[in-house]
């Protein structure tokens, strides 16, 4: 592994390569940041072109029923269901991931009452914990969200929880949870499992059906390549859908939304779940995204990412370590998502000049360096790269200037 | 009035004719249904084209940052601001109307506590009401939404009224409702005003801060000419924001989004109703359509709608009288928003047939023919080319086929 040729030789036997061309991807560039925003697919353009010119500019508001636009939540959520093992209506595209996780813990708060805790760990993404927050706010005290630490969680889930809600892929460390553990554990206590697909959904084999997870939330712009702000999707185990009802009871989950029925009567199964009027133009853009990436098949995505950040720690581990990188990834691939975090002090300068240099991972507080391998738009070069301008970097100590330490708005 | 060329006289001497020109419009349609979807403003291919490309496709996360992504919400809200009366720092362009309006009235209840009604009118658009009638089932029966007649509406805010939700402009008739009035009514009561603006925003003059509002919502694919299910935005009074809360308190609204803070602690001003990541593809059309509306300035809009429906209610009184149409919406223009409805007992077959010569308006139930005039791209001639395609299927009996009496899945 001590030769740039050696990257390019795994790059000419991968044979995922040629997916590489079914995105836009800049010249120049080291892109390691697919886990935040996914690359743009090259099928894009001229899809959306075509739903602008000839649907929204020519047949405009005919398109509803004449291009399908009513049915982009079902269609895209379908394609979304495919990539995460769950059979058909279980899955809508809508709203955001905050959105979505806000209807299916009120829904799941509904679904066992007298439970009052919502479960969760210290370190979950933050925006899923405001979420809970904000719910247990309103239903002013009754509710409350309880944070434990990993080791503690299995032992928290008691005859008080409701829900516990976990993300699938931590987004720090990339950590993988297991699934169907967690899930029978919240089962055994009497709780549903609510799992956050962002880090894991387009990127490994996640099995919600076999699992018998209850419900799900997971975001459009990461590994699914839909765009920035795309919309999100979220699955409700088909056990539970005629059960359970959406909070944010808007038309689009109505069973009849163009009778104009003065009272709310939700739609059967899970299209409950939709609120407002469907975003057509970022829901064609979350189409084709998911598309692009389902034309590999999930397995190999899988064990690209895989030999992707093997072959990246193994780089880290012999040319990081002693300018003070720690791991902060799993070690076993079976644990670790599509993600390598490297710890440093020096973190946010560091990544900071990396960025400058046009290598583009992202720092997350307190002093984690995050590298994203999103299987179709990275290859092991990109890997060799990164380390190599890190390893300049800390010899020259380029990062340690003014400059580096300003904080940017959006990290 | 009894010649084409009386139309296309009016055109000619339209001083708004230029602006139709900043839109693209398919040839050999009429299109009245502006106030369902506005149409597709010509400098939009562009515009998404270099968000994509230079954007999303070159810089891809550093965008957020480069292209001020993270600004898109507060930029486009002030943009819309301008069009509804409301000073700086009081929109934001986020989600869906139906999302948007269940933020704000669960905010307006935590606003008045002990009180325990949402006041609406029975013929409000029917997902505001669910919205309402969502929020209160989540509350578990603490709160209801209690829909009163128009005329009992004044009478019935109460002790009890949290808040007064209703329409600017009826969706079914086009009659505006009289904002300052009713706004201090409900103060009057000790209640809040929340009002949604999907039928005035961009196409009558909205006085947001003169009326004393306290909240707003509207839509973005109307009169905005957002694209098909655009983002809305939301209003909240500068004298509430630091004193309410949204309930669906997501990371874009915390104080400081990148800092991952484990505690949601709500950012200052209206920013803290916003929750998910900002949906940049779809917020870039609303911004090209607001920019698009805004040239035309908003007294100017107004004043051509205003001749445009009155031509069409003359046109109307004179030749679809004796086919048993009735005007539905007030005969006083300065009550009648941009649209012209129609009760006819065959409506929905009447209208069907009507799209199918491509003369575009829509059906609401029960009996209503709803034209709308949306006033950058609907000229005087489309409402005499609409008045005589109905008088001729009205001679012809062409509406009366099955194929017409099929409802469409979405009307």
């Amino acid at each position: 592994m001590r030769e740039r040729s050696d990257a390019l030789t795994l790059d000419a036997g991968d044979p995922l390569a040629g997916h590489r061309g079914h995105f836009v991807l800049p010249d120049g560039i080291v892109y390691l940041d697919g886990n935040s925003l996914g690359a743009l697919p090259a099928a894009l353009p001229a899809r959306l072109d075509a739903v602008i010119h000839e649907q929204w500019g020519r047949d405009l508001i005919r398109s509803w029923n004449r291009h399908d636009w009513i049915d982009l939540p079902v269609r895209v959520g379908e394609a979304a269901a495919a990539l995460i093992g769950a059979g058909p209506g279980q899955v809508v595209a809508a709203d955001s991931t905050s959105v979505n996780l806000f209807k299916l813990l009120a829904a799941a708060l509904d679904a066992r009452p007298g439970r009052t805790v919502i479960l969760s760990v210290e370190d979950n993404f933050p925006t899923d914990l405001y979420m809970a927050q904000g719910l247990a706010r309103l239903l002013g005290g009754e509710v409350r969200l309880r944070l434990v630490s990993e080791p503690a969680l299995e032992g928290a889930m008691d005859e008080d929880t409701a829900v516990v809600m976990l993300s699938h892929v931590d987004f720090r460390t990339g950590r993988i949870r297991d699934m169907a553990a967690l899930t029978a554990a919240a089962h055994r206590a009497g709780a549903l499992a609510l799992w956050d697909l962002a880090h894991s959904a387009g990127v490994l084999p996640v099995a919600l059906d076999a699992a018998e997870v209850d419900l799900a939330v997971g975001c459009g712009y990461k590994y699914l390549c839909g765009g920035p702000g795309a919309p999100a999707f979220l699955y409700v185990a088909r056990r539970l859908q005629d059960r359970i009802a959406s909070p944010l009871s808007g038309w689009m989950g109505h069973v009849a939304p163009f009778a104009f029925d003065p009272a709310y009567r939700p739609a059967p199964g899970v299209c409950r779940f939709l609120c407002g009027t469907p975003a057509v133009l970022a829901m064609t853009a979350l189409e084709v995204g998911v598309e692009t990436i389902s034309h590999a098949g999930i397995d190999r995505l899988r064990a690209k990412a895989t030999a992707l950040t093997e072959y990246f720690i193994t780089l880290a581990d012999e040319r990081l370590r002693d300018h003070g990188f720690e791991l902060a990834s799993p070690r076993d691939p079976a644990d670790r998502g599509a993600q390598v975090s490297l710890r440093h002090a020096e973190g946010l300068p560091i990544m900071a000049a990396l960025v400058a240099r046009d290598v583009i991972g992202d720092f997350r507080e307190p002093d984690i360096l995050r590298f994203g391998f999103a299987p179709l738009t990275t290859r092991f070069v990109d890997g060799w790269d990164a380390v190599e301008m890190l390893v300049e970097i800390m010899e020259t100590r380029a990062w340690d200037r003014p400059e580096h330490r300003r904080r940017p708005r959006v990290t």
